[in-house]
């Protein structure tokens, strides 16, 4: 993963420094990824602070705090979830901004209305209300993963660059 | 990182599954990329449990209960807080199992006694006291990281192997 995504971790790495704030992932179906590209890059510690890699339901209760009557009444893959999941990463880490994402990775797991490739981002920081996007992906579980990274990393730019100018 | 550790991730799965045990991973250095290695494999939700990327040394208390004491005293990569990560990550989660990282993948980050690849790995479960070995791996910031995911990632079905008998 690391090599296609450096050069947007090295714009997301730049624009955090600028500011002085820090990242927190919480991830469920990128399982680890958009974390792991964010530490791909040598001296990530200044910026990338903590990943919550939610993959049960038991876990983004725990973990993040999201109700379990939301994931009940929502589904795991839904933007309420994705907002929860970017609201408890914020309140329970040091981090100033965070991205979440929730999603159908496939092959499996897919329900009347949420085909393959259906996946939940949202974003919280920088003062304002968390915001989501639904992304409707093509590919198979590999790269569906992918272009997750992708667009998580290029909404945080997007988010931050619209956010707070740089100190 | 999906492919050249699918096998092993394969070989993992089939001993939790067989055992209906589950994984939580508790990572530094690697920073997610063992979360995302296993679960880069279809139906991993399965025995994947979930995944704690403590990059920062306060994320390692919050998340999984390291005393900063210990951390104080015998730093971010030694043998007692990678104890205390895999510790902290059964504690703090729904799996039987757990490995935890915690280790300078480079290029900085080295101090005396401690270069550049050295890791802590600790695996944790099957109702026995935690254990940990010590790593010391060549290459980059990357190889260091893939190697010491293949690591875990043997630890853990060698562990899991000599452990409880699959049902």
């Amino acid at each position: 993963m690391a090599e296609p995504t450096m050069p947007l971790v090295q714009r997301l790495a730049g624009l955090l420094l600028a500011r002085r704030q820090r990242l927190a992932c919480a991830e469920s179906c990128t399982g680890g990824l958009i974390a792991a590209a964010c530490t791909s890059l040598a001296g990530s510690s200044d910026w990338f602070e903590r990943g919550f890699v939610t993959y049960s339901n038991q876990a983004k209760s725990e973990m993040l705090g999201v109700a379990p009557d939301l994931l009940e009444q929502h589904g795991a893959v839904s933007e309420a979830v994705a907002l929860a999941m970017a609201d408890g990463a914020i309140a329970r880490s040091a981090a100033e901004w965070a991205v979440a994402v929730t999603g159908i990775a496939g092959p499996g797991g897919a329900v009347p209305g949420k085909p393959v490739g259906t996946v939940w981002l949202a974003i919280a920081g920088g003062g304002r209300p968390a915001t989501a996007s639904l992304l409707q992906l093509d590919g198979d579980r590999a790269e569906v993963r992918a272009q997750t990274v992708e667009a998580a990393l290029n909404a945080l730019c997007r988010a931050i660059d619209a956010g707070a100018p740089a100190q």
